[in-house]
Formats: structure tokens, C-alpha cells, sequence
């Protein structure tokens, strides 16, 4: 069977790399080489997207910013798992809101605009907000905080969203599955440390999550999804509400390579190829850090020495500031010999200047 | 960092999927192509071996019987991990029943011949007894088994081994590291069931396994072995005796791909490539199933409904009777949890007639 995969950075290079063990071949177009490209058993320039799909069984995307004629055209083909809608509403931030909002899902409170001034001038109306630009922009790219203090700066007229900032107590994340035959399976739910927008570590499992696996649950059945979602979520006392969903496997679960007894890699592949999910067993409490903006090779044993962890090197070109280069996969017998751990490993990759980094 | 892999089989196909999330490059050199030189980063043919020594930092191997020329040029340049002397005392079964004996390991009797003939009588005298080709042979290939009823019949005259049969009560392994700093760990030894010569399933942890590891540690101090290597024991009554040992990973290791911290495939290029080994923990009982002769793609569901299992597919180029096709590996809660779910993948995979596939 022939797997085609839309994008070639480090999700789609996990997503082979875990999958090579079964009987499946796996085909990646892009419009540059990222990692994968040079582990797939074949590569398509973006402009051959009709031999892609012809070529391929099924067809998933590791990256919602795609070209639509691809994802038309996989689509029209019967080949696009999951749903060409689910990637839509992710194209503009406006239409996703809508869709959590008209569907009844607790998100923050969030107005649009087609201009900046008019954007700038309803954040202020919030107190504190967030303009967001509707496409584009991810890992805090195009987005501006606002409250009262803020002078107004010139940006471009473009469609906005402008979400009332939530001065959240934590951000957490849930990754689920559902397969062909309707069947919904949940990773445990993760503990996100973000900063500048860029998930700098996360741990699995945090407390207090049924309504978390209710949303993803519901939000996954309403759109007939086949595959891997992420969802983040803003918790504030012991309240949650939905951030953003991603309609693939997701920053937030690579913890699911360890201490799992099977990876949201596997999970995806195995939806969108028409196999079974399968229920999905956390084993040990489990979690990364993100290696942002610097090399590996010489940390290596230091970082294996503290036992149960494991490296994650994306092999990108170059090393470049705020760039994921890699992760690393860290369990232990307690969230807090986790979170313990985590903590070094910070050390080892940072020394203390994070900023620098990121 | 290159590493070189000298055999483009399926335990080099495993050692460059589990090591790619490392900052490592690999390279494959083989005078045909196995599974491993579609993943390589780069493959050379057998006859271009000084190009591919210079150009990698490390060079092992995942196969004995190899050109000599690779090997001594490897080792000349100061490249070959595992040692050049690990390697030589397998190309002949005589060698490393020598050295075993000389060094104070228990190992079965057994007597050397030059002629099938003496090799028959000399097989005659043990009452039972197994003759095997000094060179070449494995899996049960090129071996004699000759007791009183035996009639003689014509084979080549080569130099063999006649090992005095061991009515053992169980088969049993272990693999274990060594790295540049001379640290040793070793995972948990298993008990490994075979047929015909052909590893079928194995299980991780076996009791009684002191006398194992201290073999083990003892074997490869003897050699000075840097890198992962296999080692099988006969049981009989308690008493372990060496059968033979593997100078890399090994097809009874692949347990360690699952409930494991770390995987044999993990370690070994770890060790060669002088960084830091590991001490690998064993999280829950685990085992394997190898796929033999026989496709997957229809049973996949179907095994992993089972819970707490994967499927490794090697991806060769056809499937033939008594060849390895991949295998499945298994945990579980307890050794017979294990041992009931093996029992069942079996039946998946061969329907009762595992005869008729090897």
C-alpha cells in the first residue's frame, strides 16, 4: 500500500520513520525538500501533484498551509484522509472559530476584522487580546498582544481574528484517534510549557480531563474525521476551553513515542490506511523538550546517562534560531521525576538562556 | 557522524530505522541489494569497499560471513567495530569452539574432522551428535544430525565440528553491550523456542540467568568487544552451556524493541560509534514472533486488536518459504500473558501448519 504524505518537515519524517516497519510505502510531496523528502521511497515536486495522487492509495497531510490544488485534487480522488473540511477551517482562523463556536464548543471570546486599526481598536475594547491574522501564522508568527498600555504600530490589512486574552492557568492537549469504522481513541492528555508561542516541553498525564476527551470526542465525530487530531486547550480554574485543533498529529504528542504502547504516528497511519486504531495504553508518566535553535551531537551522552530518555533529531539543513531541530523523549516512574528530568535536560541544551534560543 | 553497515539485511534495516532519529548518517555496502540499501543514505557495492571505509567514521556489521577484504581494510584503518578477531572466530565453528573451550567457558563436546566420514564416525562415537560445516551454515543450513539408527550418506568433504547432542531442556540468550570505556550492560536473557534451526518466538525475562550474564561479561572483556552481542545457551538440569555467540545484534534481541528503555539496535550503534552505552531496563515481560515465509498486510488488524503488540516488516523482495519476513513483538503483564498472546499470533500467522512455512 501506498501511503502519500503532503509536506516534508519533521512530521512526516516521524511519521515514516515509525512506520517503516509495516508493509507500506510511503510517497511526500512539497515544494522544497525538508527532511523527509530524502526517507521517502519516492519524492514529488508539488507542481506533479496529480501523479502523487494517482500513485498513492490514500493521501494525509503533515502541515495544514498546503497548496489546495493538491489537496482538491487528492480529494476529488476519494484519497484524502483526514477530511479536506477538517484543513479547511484550519486555513483561516476565522472559520475555525466559527465552526468550534457554531458547534457548540467553549472557546475564548474573539471578534474579526478585515483591517488592522479596526483589529487594534477591538482588542482594546477587550482590555487584553490577541490579534491573530486569519492565515498564516503558527508556532506565534503574525500575532500581536494588546491591552490598554499598547501604542498602535502599522501592519498589514488583512483578515484578523482578535481573541480575548485568557490569562490561562496552563495550556493542555489531548491527541485522538478515530479510524473508518467510527471507532475514538485518546492519548492521556498533556501538561504544555510554552514560551514566545513555541512548546518548549510538555508531560503526560495532567489531571482533570474528561471534559477534554468529551470535546475531542465530539469535535471529531462532527466532522466525520478519519485520523490523528490534536486540540489544545486553555484551562483557568479548573475551566476548559478549546484553543486551536490541528487536524494531524501534533506537536504535543510526541510524547506518545514512549511510554505508550503505540505513537500517534502509528495511530494516524493506521486510520487514514483504513486499519483499525488501536486503544492506546500509557505505561509511564511521559513528555519532551523541544531542541530549539541548536545542535545535539555533543550532548548526546549526558543527556541518555540520565536514563530513560531518548533523542529525537529531525535532520534539517541548518540550525537556525527558533527552528525545531529535534526533541527529546523523557519518561520516569512520576510526573515529577518527569518534570525533574525535563528540568536538566533544559540545562543541558540552554544553560539557563532559553531566550537566546528561541 | 557515518556510520558504515557491512550486510544490507533486515538487523541493518532495523539499526538504521531505530538510529535515524539520531544526528547520524548511514551507509550500506553489500553485493546485493537487501532491504537496507532502499533506506541507506547511501549504498555501495561490495567491489567499491575502500570508498565506503573512508567515507564512513565507524564501520560494523549485521552478518559474519563477508568479504575478508572489507573487514581487513576496515579494521587496517582503525574503523571496524566490533573487533576483526569477534568476526574471524565465527567464519569457522572450530575457532570459536577453540577459544571458548581455551577460555574456560562451558560449551558441549566436540570433536573436528577434515572428511564427512570421520565426522561420521566421530558422530557415531557421541552416540547423538550434530555435524555442522565449519564454514558457512546458519539457520539450520549445512547440519547433520546423526545418532545410532543413523545411515551414513555422502557430503562434502570439508573441515566440520561434530558437537555431542544436548538433550537441553530449553534454549536461552542474552544480549549484551560493551562500550569504548569498557562499560557492560546487559538486557534481560529470554527463552527462545526454535524449529527446524528457525528462531519462532522468544520471551524476555527467563529465570536463572546469573550463570548467563556473567558469561556474557566475561566473553567480551576476553575480546575486548566493543558493540551488542548475542549469546545462546542450552539448559539442562540448571547447568548452562554456551551454544554459540554473535559478534552483533541479534535475531533472539528484537524483544528489546518493545518493554524495553533502550533496543539492542540503540545500544550497539551507540558502543561502535564510542559513545556512551546505556543500562537498559526492562519495563514488562516481552517476546517476539517471527513472520516466516508468510505476508502480513491482511493479518495486521487482526494482531494488533490483540493489544500490546508491532509488527516489524523487513521488506524484502519476495516472500520464500523458511525466510524471515519480519516479525511481531509482543508484551504483556506477566511472561505467560506474553506466552498466550505469542500462542494465539501464531495461529494467525500459520493456522496450525507452521510446518508447511519452514
Amino acid at each position: 500500500m501506498k501511503i502519500g504524505i503532503i509536506g516534508s518537515g519533521q512530521l512526516g519524517y516521524m511519521m515514516i520513520n515509525t512506520m517503516r516497519r509495516y508493509p507500506l510505502e510511503f510517497y511526500v510531496i512539497d515544494d522544497n525538500k525538508g527532511p523527509s523528502a530524502f526517507i521517502a521511497d519516492r519524492f514529488f515536486d508539488a507542481s506533479d501533484y496529480r501523479e502523487f495522487v494517482d500513485s498513492c492509495d490514500y493521501v494525509t497531510y503533515e502541515f495544514e498551509h498546503i497548496d489546495q490544488n493538491i489537496l482538491k485534487y487528492a480529494d476529488e480522488q476519494n484519497k484524502l484522509r483526514p477530511s479536506i473540511k477538517a484543513v479547511e477551517l484550519k486555513q483561516d482562523r476565522s472559520l475555525e472559530k466559527k465552526y468550534l463556536k457554531e458547534h457548540g464548543f467553549p472557546i475564548a471570546d474573539y471578534e474579526y476584522s478585515e483591517t488592522y486599526k479596526d483589529a487594534f481598536e477591538k482588542a482594546k475594547e477587550f482590555g487584553k487580546a490577541v490579534i491573530k491574522s486569519c492565515k498564516g501564522g503558527y508556532d506565534g508568527k503574525n500575532q500581536y498582544f494588546v491591552d490598554i498600555n499598547s501604542k498602535y504600530e502599522e501592519h498589514p490589512d488583512v483578515p484578523y481574528v482578535i481573541e480575548k486574552f485568557i490569562d490561562y492557568d496552563y495550556e493542555a492537549s489531548i491527541i485522538a484517534v478515530r479510524d473508518v469504522h467510527g471507532k475514538f481513541y485518546h492519548f492521556e492528555p498533556s501538561f504544555n510549557y510554552n514560551k514566545n508561542g513555541i512548546l518548549i516541553y510538555n508531560i503526560s498525564p495532567v489531571n482533570n480531563t474528561l471534559e477534554m476527551i468529551d470535546m475531542a470526542k465530539r469535535l471529531m465525530e462532527s466532522l466525520d474525521y478519519t485520523g490523528v487530531m490534536g486540540i489544545e486547550y486553555y484551562v483557568k480554574d479548573g475551566k476548559t476551553i478549546i484553543n486551536e485543533y490541528a487536524p494531524r498529529v501534533h506537536n504535543t504528542g510526541h510524547h506518545t513515542l514512549t511510554g505508550s504502547s503505540i505513537s500517534q504516528f502509528e495511530e494516524h497511519i493506521l486510520a487514514i490506511s483504513g486499519m483499525d486504531a488501536v486503544n492506546p495504553e500509557l505505561f509511564v508518566p511521559s513528555g519532551i523538550v523541544n531542541i530549539i535553535g541548536t545542535g545535539i551531537e555533543d550532548k548526546i551522552s549526558e543527556i541518555l546517562e540520565l536514563g530513560n530518555t531518548n533523542i529525537y533529531w529531525y535532520h534539517k539543513d541548518e540550525i537556525r534560531r527558533k527552528r525545531k531541530m529535534g526533541h527529546v523523549n523523557v519518561y520516569g516512574k512520576s510526573y515529577n521525576d518527569v518534570q525533574k528530568k525535563i528540568n536538566i535536560i533544559l540545562d543541558i541544551l540552554y544553560c539557563g538562556k532559553i531566550d537566546e534560543y528561541i
